[in-house]
């Protein structure tokens, strides 16, 4: 039995629901074979449950039209995206304030190839808002031609107005491209127009499934260069790689185990209801924040909305200390940087880091109460 | 129930043994957390895990002092390399004429940025036997820059001589790649020496692992360049990636279920003992043979020796044709050109394909019983 308080859900979510666990098993026992590459009645039975699975993510985004394409990680999918749109010089870039590693290391890569410009978009450190006039006004003096923003940020849960900002910069053709690895599954967002070009989700986080499994949603005739070479069970005399979405992107042989996890996890989603899980987001969040927020010497990095993961500061207290610490009384949580050191420099919380608290639809009563007996024990104590 | 004769193993391996079921759920239930990124108990016991299945694969290829890269698959780590390697004009590449696309539509692609000698190894068809004599006037005429190999052809099942040919071509300091895919956790390799650079392994092949799950083994001072690019959960201050072999090239969040599956199959393998496995593989093979080789309309395209991955062509009908009726039957063999169109030129079974049946640890009196059946029907029928 698994008796750890479990605040690092924003690395991946902990424990899963527990079909999720069970289909996974069962259907890797039962039919645990290569999707698309045989004719078997096996085969047919994994490509159809690899379609199902696209067709409940294209519905939990409200875009049935649109094209999943499966990688094996968002990392993967934004290497894809960023270096098939990157691919000349002079672009104007807009990121946010909060880009992850896994954006900010690839246009760290492609700026040493091309001349790029990087711009950040106008957020108020304050109040915690995008500003969306600021905002304006940067793409009038620099049209933008890409964008690439964290939906919500993986450090201080701030949720970007995604809509209302992929439709300032569409009026220029901009590409857009959302990282929605915090958000997809737990904010109910409409995917279903043309301002926003890729959408990209990892599996294990707020999607509830297993790890080994990522991608975006685009629009068909989203044709990118591919980023890995090989076998793709279709066209396979040809020595390029097909033409069409997704085949071009997704090489190898799929992973069907973390396919059929994913499956459950969207039924799970569904039959829960998007609008439930978020509220129990909204419920942990309030109760993580006036935890936090009773001890003076506890500084919460957080905007008023929001979702469930929290950044803080412990005075006299390095973050990676206040982490053995929880530690030891078996609270997981994760300090330091977060793979985002660039999130940490908006907030001056750089090199140093954070102890950063993140929940899930799973955490319980108890999960909180111990944390708070830890939190009395590290605040008396210091 | 599954109730299939399964013959596509060399897709991948079905059945996996029960310990790697019952271990991959045990441990993604307990401990289904992130690697490395936390210092928290449950990410402590993650981490061991991923340690020591790096261990036990080591320990399989005796070469403790190597070291193994993970990847999302096998493909990956060959866009890796590949693309670590092919980096200039008028290289000589060296290939066997069995090279998968995850192989051949890399080295196509670098062929539109650099001027490539591709080269193919001398191989003798009738015998199927490559030849050593005629490699070394190869290598004189022009000197190996790079070579890649599949130390077991996906198609035919013929084994290349890799220590030879590596000891050959390692005399003009060529870089040698082995994709063992086919053949890791099956043939017992020495791995425990300079000649071999890079060899590559698929979890979920002849390791009898999960898929999802990739690699490479190589020793810590091959630095290439990264193909992705994110977080690593080590230096995350940085904006290029780690120096350190492996965390150069294992981006995003580790596949701890894919880790734990062959960490449970290596232990498999060690119980069971690599000789006792290759000695059952070689009994699928003879007992595939004799039955196939009974029939006067199959013609077998397979060499003395080799692994239990056979070829082989129906007079009168199309191989897609026999996957279709061998389906009826519950019987699962993959059919056309098994994404490596090359291997099929070599021998002529381009572009109509083979149908290949390929064997494993747990195929069945019963399975061969019933693909007798099947057999007799459709050679009666034909």
């Amino acid at each position: 039995m698994n008796d750890t308080a479990y605040f690092d859900n924003a690395a991946t979510t902990f424990p899963k629901p527990e079909e999720v666990y069970v289909f996974m098993d069962k259907f890797y026992r039962e039919c645990g074979v290569n999707v698309g590459r045989g004719q078997h009645k096996l085969a047919s039975k994994a490509s159809a449950l690899v379609a199902e699975t696209r067709k409940l993510l294209l519905n939990l985004n409200h875009c049935p039209n649109k094209v999943v394409t499966f990688t094996s990680s968002a990392t993967e999918a934004l290497n894809i995206i960023l270096r098939g749109v990157i691919c000349k010089d002079n672009l104007n870039i807009y990121l946010s304030p909060f880009e992850h590693n896994a954006v900010t290391r690839v246009i760290h890569y492609l700026s040493s190839a091309f001349k790029l410009n990087i711009h950040t978009l106008a957020f108020e450190k304050e109040t915690f808002k995008y500003n969306l006039e600021k905002i304006k006004y940067q793409f009038t003096d620099n049209s933008p031609d890409i964008l690439a923003v964290s939906h919500a940020s993986n450090v201080y849960g701030i949720v970007a107005p995604i809509e209302e900002i992929c439709a300032l910069s569409k009026n220029y053709n901009a590409v857009n491209i959302i990282d929605m690895c915090q958000t997809m599954g737990l904010l109910d967002t409409n995917l279903n127009n043309q301002n926003i070009d890729y959408s990209v989700f990892a599996a294990h986080k707020t999607l509830y499934g297993a790890v080994g499994l990522g991608g975006f949603i685009s629009d068909s005739s989203a044709k990118l260069n591919p980023l890995l070479f090989g076998g793709t069970g279709v066209d396979s005399a040809n020595q390029t790689m097909p033409d069409s979405v997704p085949e071009r992107y997704e090489v190898g042989s799929p992973n069907i185990m973390a396919i059929a996890g994913l499956n459950a996890a969207l039924k799970w989603n569904r039959h829960i209801g998007i609008k439930n899980i978020f509220e129990k987001d909204q419920m942990n969040r309030t109760r993580l924040l006036s935890l936090l927020q009773d001890y003076e010497n506890i500084k919460v990095i957080a905007p008023i909305d929001g979702i469930g993961v929290v950044s803080c500061v412990f005075e006299n207290y390095g973050s990676d200390n206040i982490g053995h610490i929880l530690s030891e009384y078996n609270i997981a949580v994760r300090t330091g940087l977060h793979c985002s050191p660039q999130a940490h420099k908006f907030y001056n919380t750089f090199p140093a880091g954070t102890v950063r608290f993140s929940t899930s639809y799973f955490n319980k009563d108890e999960d909180f109460k111990r944390l708070e007996e830890a939190l009395d024990f590290i605040c008396e104590n210091s």
